[in-house]
């Protein structure tokens, strides 16, 4: 970390500056609205109306996702730090990438669905960051950033302006893509070295109740991520209702569920902070459609169960037998949701629930969805895997200390315990 | 918990989406008022505007209610776990239980109001959940969200649309109700065995902390309670204003009282994570009505005080002398909050504040709360008492391993010790 | 603690009461505008659209600023406690203290614009509580409250009555105003017994990722902050979208800087937890220019920089040689962004970017800020001074136990170990 990582974040805040400099400028359409006296909706009007669903995607991402991952025992500095690292990038750099790709080069303006995108485009990435979790150096986010965001941003015109195919809610832009990106990455960074597990890739119990907090804030706001940039009136209100009670499906069948497959009936803390947001995942796509919420209901309750068996048969299979180590299950959360987020589009717009795009187009959306994010993260993993990136060693992975000044775990001495025995405690821990 | 609880979720899962699909449409206004080109407000004009005020109410139900609860050492994954549980059921089942009595047994429309109260229904049984918190199993709690919402919808009925009595931040039909709901579950439940308390019964330092997250969200957005559903404008205005100023008055008086009661005047963690909410609850009923900030601000304080003489001295006379034990001090929170609020609404109205209702239709409210409260959880204490439903035995009450997998407390060796002492700690600990 | 704060909590609550009886009333221009049939914009009609943005603030004041002082190891149940009692005290008396300088002494209404400067005002004293925080007493906060709310809103006045200068953000009279008014009183109240440090003065591993919660909300609610009372249209959508792109330049960089300046590369928390929002700081009083994108990110990386470099170097300074001893660091996080936001204001005007003021007059206001800090930060803290107010012996500094009851520091048989040594073990901790 001595200089590489210092030098390269710096030199990407530059870059950005530059291209900010050169590229992006402020919506001024309130101004002309008002020199002609006309009662036109201007985009502006409608900043402020979005503006608390765009807090609420901020809140997933720094919030949602940053904490989703403390998780592990002893990664949770990184877990939400290098989390807010790689979104106050990836969101600067999303701005740039997606607002080139659609002004075809030119200037172009920053409006609420302009500054919604940029969250979003973080978001693929943050998916991608949970499958390579604790096993990458920041130097390593850094570079994945730049690269997953410049083949999301590709992905995100080619199926929007190209295909012109439906996907309100980013089942398969966001999800699927940071889902299966992240995979690639992950299979060509393999530890065979940690074939048997690590000793540090495991929670505590406050460690699990810091990560509720990153996946209750995702459950609750989720509703505003499939409807931020849904057309005003019935699409958005449908993405909102639909992810509101595809969540509340998905999260009563998680649990049922994860009791059901797990020894002597218990449930389990992986399933319960992630299947229960599968749920919202799954119902993207079809969101702002004519679906009607007992079909949102099956939706969820669907991904709920393919995720919490995702996490109970895929995941060790994953690792043992494709050497493909998912940290957090990102497969199950967003992958396998996301495909199923994509199969229901093609569904509903099969049996004319919708007209707003055909079969074949939302095939190839998913389709290339997929297909850009595993070339892609094949791409970045063989960029990252170059020795150079302060790639932690085996022993030192899914623990903050190697990047992070970590103080004591915690407080011996809290009641000023008095007797001689006490001592002797705190040399021996 | 081997199939009984899955197989109730699952089946519970189904029902509420045949209910759905037998009874619940999308709105569809917004087109109705374009096609005849009218200005007239929809009800989807307002959906927008209100959803901020509706997702503050959904983390205080699901971040609010579920982090305050985690205060116990070894109980915060079912806190907050079986408190996300018990809402994603509840939203499905209050949206169905209130839709189908105000539609009197037709299909009914989801707006943004259907969705609040849906919150709203579940927050009488998370106020309950809080009474018999520790000493009861996931099943039970289904089984109570079924019965609790249903006898809740009746009240609230009963409430709104026959007495057309006025409580605009649910004081008496969701706060005094959940409260003695609870406290008669807890009564029927009452554990002769644990008469002189439990020893996992007490919180660490850092679950306390958790609680605090649970406490500031809910005192952040409780103006966003009392005023959600309440008529735009001056109302609306009224109940924020009101509500902001009586949880200041309530939260400085709580203080003061905690430090007068407590051994050598020091402040009491259990009094500033609930009794400093005390006071939208208390000013919820009257929170629209001109009854002037500083009267807003006395009945702030009146809660803040009675609520913490309420923990200093009725919970344990409840426990010792009446033998209801009520783990998290619902009753000063939510029970006698709830009556100062029903009998402030009476004095309102009794001297002309306003004339919305009458002084004899708010004490029918009130006492309604109260009575269906009481005679719906005696009756489901008594479901719930029935030994089939894996109550967990008295020594593994407040203990999160009986239905959860649990990890370790902390890390032991996380600053790498070398010395030979380390490895004797950590075979005993 | 045993009659002094109690007593005085009690009576600042009853002369609240008072003065909110005296001068405080509901907005009503709702039913006149109504009356006349005018659809002339109301106050009232732009309570609800701004309403996000003020819960957005409210959430900065009572999660973010609380949980961002929790880092310190045992003084987690202040940091977030304190914090409540001094902000309800605060939103109060801030109501009345700006409300009766801005009415001339009359009676005024309450709209949102009001309670988002009682939360602002509140914001003055919570950053001079992160310079004082450990080293003083409730009773002492009560009386900072009051003293410093009062020198705010004189200073306010000033700024933006008499000099009409323009601080949209508050970088000059909030965050500069408060950080050296605390710094002031930290220098009267300074312990030379402390000189070597102190050993709670420290955080453990959980304590640092309760102060993320702080850090996270702080950073993504700053946009609303910035611009919760511009000028709705153009003004507030810039102070949005420069506030947001400031903070990502500022986070990307701090995390450079800190690798930089700590040993090995490592990152340090305490640069992350602060100095990743000083670009929020820097950017407030140019938030509403028209001073591009790319010029926010200038700020932005500027501040970030110069706050890491401000607690690697200039703590410790102070702390030393000046033995002004700044617990928080507030002087990096909140004192210099604020002299840069002032500085750029400045700028910015000289360069003719906004002619809303004059380069005098924002001078004028800049110094005014820091100069009124000052001497009513030496007069408070004298006040502070005298040995009546409960202030914490050296010894017991940084530590909840003196103010507070305080549970168990962890659960030691938390997994129920059968053999032997355990008993020994539970002995001796």
């Amino acid at each position: 970390m001595r200089f590489k990582f210092p030098l390269m974040a710096i030199g990407l805040e530059g870059a950005m500056i530059v291209l900010f400099h050169l590229y992006v400028q402020y919506e001024k359409d309130q101004n002309i609205s008002q020199q002609l006296n006309t009662t036109r909706p201007t985009k502006m009007d409608s900043f402020l109306p979005l503006y608390p669903l765009f807090q609420d995607v901020h809140v997933m991402i720094f919030v949602g996702f940053g904490f989703l991952m403390t998780f592990l025992k002893k990664y949770g500095f990184s877990s939400v730090g290098i989390n807010l690292l790689i979104a106050s990038l990836g969101l600067q750099w999303g701005t740039i990438a997606q607002g080139l790709l659609h002004s075809h080069g030119q200037k172009f303006h920053i409006g609420i669905k302009e500054m919604i995108n940029a969250d979003f485009s973080t978001a693929s990435v943050l998916i991608s960051f949970g499958a390579v979790l604790g096993k990458t150096s920041p130097i390593q986010m850094l570079i994945m950033t730049i690269l997953e965001i410049a083949v999301f941003a590709g992905n995100e015109f080619l199926v929007g302006e190209i295909f012109m195919a439906s996907d309100i809610g980013a089942s398969m832009t966001i999800h699927a893509f940071g889902a299966y990106f992240g995979l690639a990455v992950a299979g060509v960074l393999y530890r065979s070295g940690l074939r048997e597990g690590h000793k540090n890739e495991e929670s505590v119990y406050h460690s699990d109740l810091f990560a509720m907090i990153g996946t209750l804030f995702l459950w609750i706001f989720w509703p505003s991520f499939n409807s931020a940039i849904a057309e005003p009136g019935d699409h958005q209100y449908r993405a909102i209702v639909n992810t509101y009670f595809s969540l509340a499906a998905c999260a009563l069948t998680a649990y049922a569920v994860s009791s059901l497959v797990m020894h002597r009936g218990k449930l389990e803390m992986v399933h319960i902070q992630n299947a229960t947001l599968a749920g919202g995942v799954a119902v993207g796509t079809c969101a702002d459609m004519d679906i009607q919420p007992y079909i949102a209901m099956i939706i969820g309750s669907t991904a709920g169960l393919i995720s919490v068996l995702g996490y109970k048969f895929l995941t060790p299979f994953f690792a043992s037998t494709l050497k493909i180590h998912d940290t957090c299950g990102v497969h199950n959360l967003h992958g396998l949701p996301g495909v199923i987020g994509g199969l229901a589009s093609i569904v509903a717009i099969a049996v004319g629930v919708s007209n707003v795009s055909t079969v074949a187009m939302q095939a190839a959306a998913l389709g290339s969805s997929i297909g850009t994010a595993i070339v892609g993260g094949l791409f970045t993993g063989l960029i990252l895997k170059i020795p150079f990136w302060e790639q932690p060693l085996d022993q030192y992975c899914y623990d903050d200390s190697v990047y992070w000044e970590v103080p004591r775990w915690r407080e011996h001495d809290f009641h000023f315990h008095e007797h001689e025995d006490h001592k002797q405690l705190e040399l021996e821990a």
